[in-house]
């Protein structure tokens, strides 16, 4: 029985099967900027990168003022109450009042949404995505074991979901359907009315939905809802958290709302509860300052970032119009644009992937491939840039695309093909 | 195929395994106090709850500093580079290098024991566990469909592990080993001979040993050894953090230390990575502050802490000795005091969870019961209680003692037989 002292040791299948698509490409992407210029990274979704976005005075107030109050003991593994009842708060509306019996603190959204499917999903039960999505989900599914299985968003009608194909997609074993609104990829908002069209599908087919609205309320026409508001009969297991409205990514406090008009989620509240206790939760220097928090950031402060947001996806929209290689798709919300790559339109660039090397290695600007969301020909820009560094970034993307388009530059191309 | 609308939705079978001892305790007591008499709580293990362990000012200085500097975005998943680094030069030991490659920041020390036993561990294999033992293992386990399998402590022996008994649990299925100490519920810190007997069994059968090493240099006489520094051929995987040294529980900063002379976890780091992707790890704000905390925190801060532990230890040991019907263990170290009951010697009481709610109901002192820790007829009291709380709850425990001891009180007795 004893083995050989110097035996590698395995890892788990569970750790094999957790992989982040994101992490792949940026562990895999071996290209160097072009060192003649600066490098701009328009790839990731941390508002906090170029100083523009700053968290509210307020909420680094309401931590100072924790911090020399003595906050620094275990909270309940699914958070203090009074930050779960200020959330309650926060999210009560008269169609749908919470109460902190209804919210869990978890540690940031991505935890959220990993308690969510640990809580309803298992090796035998498939969980439905949306296809392009935010990454996470596969990863947590993944290391769960769940199956996921996509359904298509529609880039044509503002990124709906295609509900025939979701309909195609839910069988008996479906334990959830997760909505991302709005959307992190697309920048997409829905309408109130395709939201009551998804939720009569999940009603039809007795699925709850787990509804990732880390962006709640970041809608630039200012007409936001959430499934909890919308739903009367479907259950509603909601992650949000501090790091997208609130500008604090790395502090790592999200939530779970469970909204339960029919007391269907009895069973996986206590589990989302147990789930909680593996980790201990959220930390509580910052949970204790939500209140605070939540009474004092200002309106103001949530309409300037939005403000902000939407001039940065009109610059993009604007300036990525003019280049025939590229079709923009308009934000409505979030922090993001898609942009289609017409790559028969681009002589020597076959996917997105190649698009995003070459303009990496080419123009020093760096957007993520959207086939690690599940879209392929597709890139993802930030809107959290500096205006400065986005008209820069675009002047880069059109010189780049026009030295590579087939119709445009016929002289390279050639000179590419006699070689 | 589609369900009726108001079904209840089943928790998954991962939800329903995971399941905190503890918990189950605390939601299933419903005794109430005496009314009459102060409530006492001597159960939970955060050193927070009676103000009389607070973390050092540095610690609060180094994070109000960072709070002003703009640490508001996403950290690499496992960990800021330059708090690991900060993590590995204070690890590191002549006999021991660390670097911060070996360096994993995570959400409190719970979730740093999460992703070891995730990223070896899996439904096909076992882990041993100590017994008694902190309940999480077991927790994590269950979570994870990990069969926990048991090794005996000897409290004859200052809770040294039965290494015999370890042995005879260990079989080609066990991915590793889990080691506390100093341990939590036992107080006792194991000697160098100890640990090198502990690490020739584990080399002889080809396992890793997680060290959960949370109460790494808490020690009274100050020797203090790990188990990275004295491993020559066993790969270690040490798990530790901020909550108990540095006494800040609620701020969930944990870390995992890989020690691997013979390179033998390199796929194990990979998964250990990838496992830190599914919640983005730790909050950066405390992150941050961990260089400047760990060299500011002056030596004076550890030593005294010890010093308070030691004599709450001192204390609860002389008084408990006087009670005839208690057996005291003196803690070596961590923040707890194991207790036998001589339950032959208690003519009303059967069980340790039957003391420990006679005990709530009668004189308001709250202790844990050691079956929660897989150990009957004991009971664990915490050491970080203001002295005149111990004195007090020694007090009533010695009354209470003396009112249910079969010698010590027949008129009771015979009045109870007699009814
Ligand atoms: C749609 C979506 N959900 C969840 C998250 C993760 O949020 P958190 O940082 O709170 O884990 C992100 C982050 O980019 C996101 O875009
Ligand atoms: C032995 C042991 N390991 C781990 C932990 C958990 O530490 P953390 O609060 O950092 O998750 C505790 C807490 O009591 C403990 O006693």
């Amino acid at each position: 029985m004893p083995h050989s002292t110097a035996t590698p040791i395995r890892m788990s299948p569970c750790a094999a099967n957790t992989l982040n698509p994101i992490r792949k490409l940026v562990d895999h992407l071996v290209i160097k900027p072009n060192p003649d210029k600066e490098f701009l990274r328009l790839s990731i979704g941390d508002p906090s990168i170029f100083g523009n976005f700053n968290p509210p005075p307020e909420l680094i107030n309401a931590v100072a003022e924790q911090l020399q109050t003595s906050c620094y003991g275990y909270a309940p593994a699914h958070g203090l109450v009074n930050a779960r009842e200020a959330i309650a708060d926060y999210y009560t509306t008269d169609a749908s009042p919470v109460t902190f019996n209804d919210v869990f603190i978890t540690s940031g959204c991505s935890d959220a949404l990993r308690i969510c499917i640990d809580a309803v999903g298992s090796s035998e039960r498939n969980i439905l995505l949306p296809c392009p999505g935010f990454s996470v989900y596969q990863t947590i599914c993944g290391n769960r074991g769940v199956e996921s299985r996509f359904y298509n968003l529609d880039p044509d009608k503002d990124w709906e979901i295609d509900l025939d194909h979701m309909r195609s997609q839910l069988d008996e074993n479906t334990a959830a359907i997760l909505v991302t609104n709005p959307s992190n990829p697309c920048g997409s908002a829905f309408t109130k009315q395709h939201m009551l069209d998804i939720l009569k599908v999940a009603e039809e087919y007795g699925v709850p939905i787990i509804a990732d609205e880390i962006y709640h309320k970041m809608v630039f026409n200012g007409e936001s809802h959430s499934f909890g508001e919308l739903s009367r009969n479907v259950p509603i297991i909601s992650c949000g958290g501090l790091a997208k409205r609130w500008l604090v990514p790395g502090w790592r406090v999200g939530w779970i709302i469970v909204h339960d008009r029919h007391q269907q989620l009895s069973e996986v509240r206590t589990g989302i509860t147990r789930l909680c206790q593996v980790i201990i939760g959220s930390n509580t220097l910052i949970q204790a300052a939500i209140p605070q928090i939540l009474a004092t950031v200002p309106q103001s402060f949530y309409s300037e970032t939005l403000t902000k947001l939407n001039f940065a996806a009109n610059l993009l929209y604007t300036e990525l119009c003019e280049v025939p290689e590229l079709k923009p798709c308009m934000p409505q919300g979030a922090m993001y644009m898609m942009v289609k790559l017409q790559l028969d339109e681009l002589f020597d660039i076959e996917t997105d992937m190649e698009f995003v090397e070459k303009l990496i290695s080419e123009q020093s600007v760096f957007l993520l491939p959207a086939n690690i969301f599940g879209m392929d020909g597709w890139v993802r820009i930030v809107l959290t840039v500096p205006d400065d560094i986005l008209r820069d970034a675009c002047n880069r993307i059109a010189t780049f695309c026009q030295e590579h388009s087939t119709k445009r530059c016929t002289e390279k191309k050639k000179a590419i093909e006699e070689l």
